[in-house]
């Protein structure tokens, strides 16, 4: 028998049985009742799990696009933005924006290090007339989660009606995030994430600052304008025909997540990443993230000298059936992603963990067995 | 028992089985081997699907974002634009141009009439500076099919270098369209129409002037960017992750549409437009769309004085399990749209035509049992 295939990249992650089982749903009409009590479902759902009051809209799109929305529905070209990339993802926000003519100025940060909230209210102070903050909760190319709570805070203390653009695709679910207590704007969240269920929606939290702010905005959209999406959402409809299969998991994978609870979902996730980035040094390999950064949705791990990420996992998935992320931009090659977001659980961390191990090992690395797993199994039985 | 239901709206169109069960494979790696593989056949089978040499890029989207994405990735804003709405899709696509800056003309026709070939000609003699026609193959909200053919050739005659975007969401794969034939510049489908696969997916071919309009447009666009999927498709991979559940739908759909055949899947839907024309007419109901421009992908039926789409639509759904739409825009109560297009078959018209039988004799209208139905047979039998 071929070995299995474990699906270990930070996205698409794993999708359990009866959330691809229910996309199999047979189709209905977008405009009929059952649509209709569907969506109404779904958004009840997905500000439960954003624990926001504000309104939530989904678009049938990569999380990409839900970036694309974020600027285009609150700004004008022209506006001051300050973005703070602190990886790939980052840019790409930033990127978006220029390219509707926002004037963007980037705060970059070395990668593997998070944003600093002193140095972006330092900005502010310098900047008073910046209209809006791009922001990342969790960098997906890096493995690193940004304190947006501390950085909120610090943004508006400075200036209290900035508006809070957040990127938490590869955050939300993995680790805690409050819109509302922490006062953010418009928050995107992607459905391959700890979302469990296939790519192909974006969700988006809109604040009323972010209302009163899409009002003045002049930035052009049609597919991605919140207030057509906000128009037909009055009936309980989309302005276009929406992504049915992807919703008819989005109503499984809800459930799922609710039953688990927010809180368990944060613990769950904490203890994969504890657990993996235990093995990782235990094994004498390096995070990419700096202490107090890291993410429990991903661990970026350097490869050591002489090892390329390709060869790495490329051996992983042949001979082990593990299948993990390389880097992305201009570290591509000099780190391995491990993914531990969504449906995924103990003995997959295990099982990833051997699979590193095994692969260093007939690379000639001097790792023994069970150097890293031992060491992850430690964080499990510490509960 | 309560009655199955069965979908005969203009989209989503029903899936069937081995689609449906498909969109359930297990989430794979979009930056690995397997999905490479995937995507190169998917693009290699939308090629032929499209009749067409010119590239083909997927986006994962709803069809009104591949309208956007034409308009976008072509034109700059202050370009002339001349739209031929003939019902609300053209008018969108109208719409669309106009949001993103073009300075659109827009020649109006009544609903349920057809584009004509020599008033856009005459219109491009009139404003020789106009850069683009944005037109439509199968209007969707009227059930009436342009002649693209005659359309593209009259203007290419005045005006040989004019782009020409055409919406073919509902049309493609129901009706003939050759995009290299016809000189066709940038030809939008979507997922959910006759390809028998769930909504999620948008297509654009792109011709080399397109490619050369794209070079120099200056509509700000990111999401849908020709260029950046150009550039990942070079590697058989995408800019951002792809809607993996519909990908594997369409990799099983591509195969039965090559196995049925295209000329084939023309004479299909042809019989089923004749089929349900021909019993909506000798149950004294009137056609929406002209003669000589009737759609094979759907039809718009004319209520009769003192009933509604809603009443309706109502009793075949609740009463016979048909599930049919409404009108759209300002004729919304006017028609009922019954749909025929995609993994649709005789049976399934005559089901409808029998349902749509027996609500207007519950509603007190002159109509005997088989009236219809009959008139459909006699198409069905004439083969």
């Amino acid at each position: 028998m071929p070995l299995k295939s474990l699906l270990m990249i930070p996205g698409p992650t794993p999708v359990p049985e009866e959330v691809l089982r229910a996309l199999s749903h047979p189709m209905i009409n977008h405009r009929g009742p059952e649509y209709m009590a569907l969506q109404r479902e779904l958004i009840a759902g997905l500000k439960q799990a954003y624990q926001t009051a504000n309104d939530v809209q989904i678009f049938p799109a990569s999380g990409t696009g839900g970036l694309e929305a974020a600027v285009v529905n609150v700004l004008s070209p022209g506006d001051r933005v300050l973005a703070v990339p602190v990886g790939a993802f980052g840019q790409r926000f930033a990127e978006i924006a220029e390219v509707y003519g926002a004037n963007v100025r980037r705060m970059e940060v070395e990668w593997g290090r998070a944003a600093d909230a002193a140095q972006i209210a330092a900005a502010l102070r310098e900047e008073p007339d910046t209209r809006a903050l791009l922001l990342t909760h969790n960098e997906t190319s890096t493995g690193v989660l940004n304190d947006i709570r501390a950085i909120a805070a610090a943004a508006r203390a400075v200036r209290p009606d900035v508006l809070l653009l957040v990127d938490s695709i590869s955050g939300m679910l993995a680790v805690d995030l409050r819109p509302d207590e922490w006062d953010l704007d418009v928050v995107v969240g992607g459905s391959q994430k700890a979302w469990m269920i296939p790519p192909g929606l974006t969700f988006l939290s809109i604040s009323p600052r972010a209302w009163a702010a899409h009002r003045e905005a002049r930035m052009p959209r049609f597919y991605f304008d919140f207030s057509r999406m906000k128009k037909s959402m009055e009936t309980d409809q989309t302005p276009y025909t929406p992504a049915l299969p992807q919703l008819f998991g989005l109503q499984v994978a809800l459930r799922k997540i609710l039953d688990e609870g927010l809180p368990a979902m944060f613990r769950r996730h904490q203890r994969l990443g504890d657990a993996t980035r235990s093995a990782v040094r235990a094994m004498g390999l390096q995070l990419l993230a700096q202490e107090g950064s890291y993410s429990n949705s991903l661990t970026a791990v350097r490869m050591p000298e002489g090892l390329t990420a390709k060869e790495v996992r490329g051996r992983m998935r042949e001979g082990h059936g593990v299948v993990v992320a390389g880097g992305q931009g201009k570290i591509k090659e000099q780190v391995v992603r491990l993914g531990h977001l969504g449906y995924v659980d103990e003995n997959d961390v295990l099982a990833m963990i051997g699979a590193l191990e095994a692969t260093l090992r007939e690379l000639g690395r001097d790792v023994q067995p069970g150097q890293g797993v031992a060491a992850a199994q430690r964080v499990f039985g510490d509960e």
